[in-house]
């Protein structure tokens, strides 16, 4: 993670947003972005007990996923499904107090992850 | 690139701001974003004559890479190559009028390309 970190700041100019444990993958996520606010914010997770993601089907994918911020996760869900979307997860919480998430395919199967902040 | 596309614009609310042939790689290129200009910019290739995006040791990344703005390539990569990064493609354009591109490895080996913008 450290050296993770070094890359996209000091050589790429990201800085990093915030810190996390998420206890459930046992695992650390960092949250970096450009300064200037432009772009992508970037997550990256360090998972301390598995060398990658584990979702069934995407064991060895270096990239995760992709997210996008919706402002109504049940009807995006619905709306896809009606569209034969693959929801791989269904909308769930890490934490009680925490954003609304759940996974779906593109229909290349990239793995895409909504969020409903709360 | 057409479902795809369905699905980036009408389910996840991107729009397109742009298509682009790419003769060298026998590819169409569609670029889209959020209509707020907020985060990244997504690229989806279309491979006319390949399933994958061809790169040594990347044949079977459904997700290709990301990408930062630099805006002295030059610079940025030589103080990559005095901190020891993996510089995969050295600064190339796609044609002279184009900008001028490369590409790296992160610490994990994940491709990341750097764009300095004509």
């Amino acid at each position: 993670m450290d050296k993770s970190i070094e890359f996209y700041t000091k050589l790429l100019g990201l800085e990093v947003l915030s810190k996390q444990e998420i206890p459930q993958n046992n695992a650390e996520i960092v949250l970096l972005r450009d300064p200037e606010g432009k772009g992508a914010t970037l997550e990256l997770t360090f998972y301390r007990s598995q060398k990658n993601f584990i979702q069934p089907d995407y064991e060895n994918r270096l990239f995760d996923h992709l997210a996008f911020e919706v402002k109504f996760m049940e009807r995006t869900i619905a709306e896809m499904q009606r569209e034969g979307v693959t929801v791989t997860d269904e909308p769930f919480k890490l934490n009680p107090t925490s954003s609304l998430i759940a996974f779906v395919e593109d229909p290349d199967g990239t793995l895409i992850e909504l969020i409903e902040k709360k």
